[in-house]
């Protein structure tokens, strides 16, 4: 995995499958001006939308894709490849044009995300890596908007990093999705995101008592968080109560929030804001963290459980379903489908005719008419609907 | 994306609360000897077993874990930490002792896969890095030894570079786990894995007949896998037939494979197995790709499919689980918990008390006694169990 740091192949970044037919075409001569749509025939976790993510890192992608010597004695190794077509190969830098929706918006089924022009060769070989960027980025920002709207405009903290697939990827997209911060100190430093944490229960046990470790903490930051849940969550807040009034007086220091990790939130959370707001402390917040998704946090909610924050890992990192409510995650399906191809001069829409499978054809434009009023895909060469 | 690549901070690799936790621990002088278990307390996908992967990944991570000028910046940058603790993680090297499971080896719930034993904060530092490694890619092993074990013997091709959150953790953990092939062109370059593919449905569209496409590949290469459900599988493999016999005939090239990609595989391949074996092609084998998992291979085997190989996308590239069959994915749910802590000469053993999320304390061995007769899990200094 490391290794993945030291050394980069985008040329490699593609299934077999792909050079094997862009060897084809280029031995028959077939190389025409092609357009793909990649977009996806439904949208995840049974919703309506995706927040598209992963263009930035699809067009770094295509702006790396190139062949170096190493790549060309891998290939040459696997596959009897004439050598001529690998040294078109070295030659091949993208020469197409990419139109795609901006990152951070809405897409809708069927609707291209992104629309790559090109040449047969060119825009085949790409395939592979700009569904590997958008599928995985844009199934975590979805993710992260649908968490986001049911914490109904309380603060998401992404804390997937021990659980996600690709810590980095995840990060971003749950940062586009809405989510306010991140616990994983490197996508913090390589986006700028604000990182937040609290601390780890291996932290308060290195301590002889629950109360020396809250003092530790609290002397250490002038804000600072406490883990509740380590013993026993109800012995534990008036132990921070006291703790936190004790660092104010003698350091200045405050109590930003408490973390509840297990138990019973609902009552847990009511329990500590009322021994909280008790104690003047009406201004430290609750989070709470340990399998939440979209459901658990609606759930939550609903009970009126007063919680301010939420930490969520392995549901953002893995764009993860639910079992409980039949929800298929850990994947978007998106797909890059052929729908126009030109050849001396001559262009012809592509369709593939297979139920629920098909694709539509031609080269489309997609237009967003008032707020979600409606959408509307046309031909490029149409006229845009009106009020567009 | 593509920054990861050139620029890798493993120090950061870490959840702000490590950090956190270790300032703490350096601001109190409480930096005992400590251990700490990396194991699961459920197997993933209800099973009973992990295949553990990503010991090396692991590992590799430990060795480069460090922090350069500018992790540091970016630490005070963010934290009000004591310069001196700063200065103390620029010297930051891991100088413990790590005992972990043999990549590819099956570890059951609550055994440890690793043991990290090492002065407090440099155990704490490497949590979440671990936890990464190794819960990513020992569920993606254990997804694979899953799909494996359902394909009885045949061949399972790994295809899911597009689905992939991570591809190449996802490669080389579906490789440890039994797939014997990758369409993943850069993990078989990296890691010397066997690269297999057929052809894509746009490079069949790229030709004015099916005809004229099959004999393009036929002629591109002396063995040759043919894909059948472009427009109709059932009208495809005559037309393959006629295509291999003249390839055969004319040039000396085989068709190695016919590949379905949707519809009926039961009746689908029965009947593509028969046109086969009508015209004496019975060499030639029949690979299905789309929706695969351990429970679809299973099914289509127990329907007496005569399929000799699977192509599995989606279910290998993100572990997932199954809805239809009730069972989580996505994560493998690994945690990393201290149980021994020594201080001043003085050892103690260490215990979370917390139902089923109690740990058990000690510094442990585990033993496998006969073939998976039992698996033994003692404390360090008791003698080996008779048989072992």
């Amino acid at each position: 995995m490391l290794r993945s740091f030291t050394s980069y192949h985008p040329g490699l970044l593609t299934d077999l499958y792909h050079p094997d037919a862009a060897y084809v075409s280029w031995r028959t001569g077939r190389n025409g001006m092609t357009t793909f749509d990649l977009f996806a025939r439904r949208a995840p976790f049974d919703g309506a939308y995706m927040l598209v993510a992963g263009i930035e890192t699809a067009l770094e992608f295509v702006r790396e894709f190139h062949y170096d010597d190493e790549d060309l004695r891998f290939l040459s190794q696997i596959r009897d490849y004439d050598p001529r077509f690998l040294e078109e190969l070295r030659a091949f830098r993208f020469s197409g044009e990419i139109l795609a929706m901006p990152e951070g918006s809405i897409a809708f089924p069927h609707e291209p995300i992104m629309r790559v022009t090109a040449p047969f060769q060119e825009a085949l070989l790409l395939e592979a890596g700009l569904l590997q960027a958008i599928n995985l980025a844009t199934l975590i920002a979805t993710k992260s908007a649908r968490i986001t709207h049911a914490a109904r405009g309380r603060r998401i903290a992404e804390f997937a990093l021990r659980r996600a697939q690709d810590p980095y990827v995840v990060a971003r997209a749950s940062y586009i999705g809405g989510a306010t911060s991140t616990s994983f100190l490197g996508a913090a430093f390589r986006f700028r995101l604000l990182a937040t944490g609290s601390i780890p229960h291996a932290l308060v046990q290195l301590f002889d008592s629950e109360e020396e470790a809250f003092l530790a903490v609290a002397e250490s930051y002038n804000r600072y968080t406490l883990l509740l849940d380590t013993y026993d969550a109800r012995r534990a807040i008036h132990t921070a109560v006291a703790v936190a009034r004790r660092a104010q007086q003698e350091l200045g220091h405050s109590l930003a929030a408490v973390r509840l990790d297990s138990g019973d939130f609902v009552e847990g959370s009511k329990y500590v804001r009322q021994v909280l707001d008790d104690a003047g402390l009406r201004e430290v917040r609750i989070l709470v963290s340990g399998d939440m998704d979209e459901f658990r946090i609606a759930e939550l909610l609903d009970a009126g459980a007063p919680i301010d924050a939420f930490g969520v890992g392995t549901s953002l990192g893995a764009g993860a379903g639910s079992v409980e409510h039949a929800i298929e995650g850990g994947a978007l399906g998106g797909v890059y489908k052929e729908v126009w191809y030109e050849e001396g001069g001559l262009g012809e829409p592509k369709i593939k005719v297979a139920g629920e499978k098909s694709t539509w054809p031609g080269r489309k434009e997609v237009y967003r008419i008032g707020a979600f009023e409606r959408d509307w895909i046309g031909l490029e060469n149409e006229p845009p609907p009106p009020g567009a």
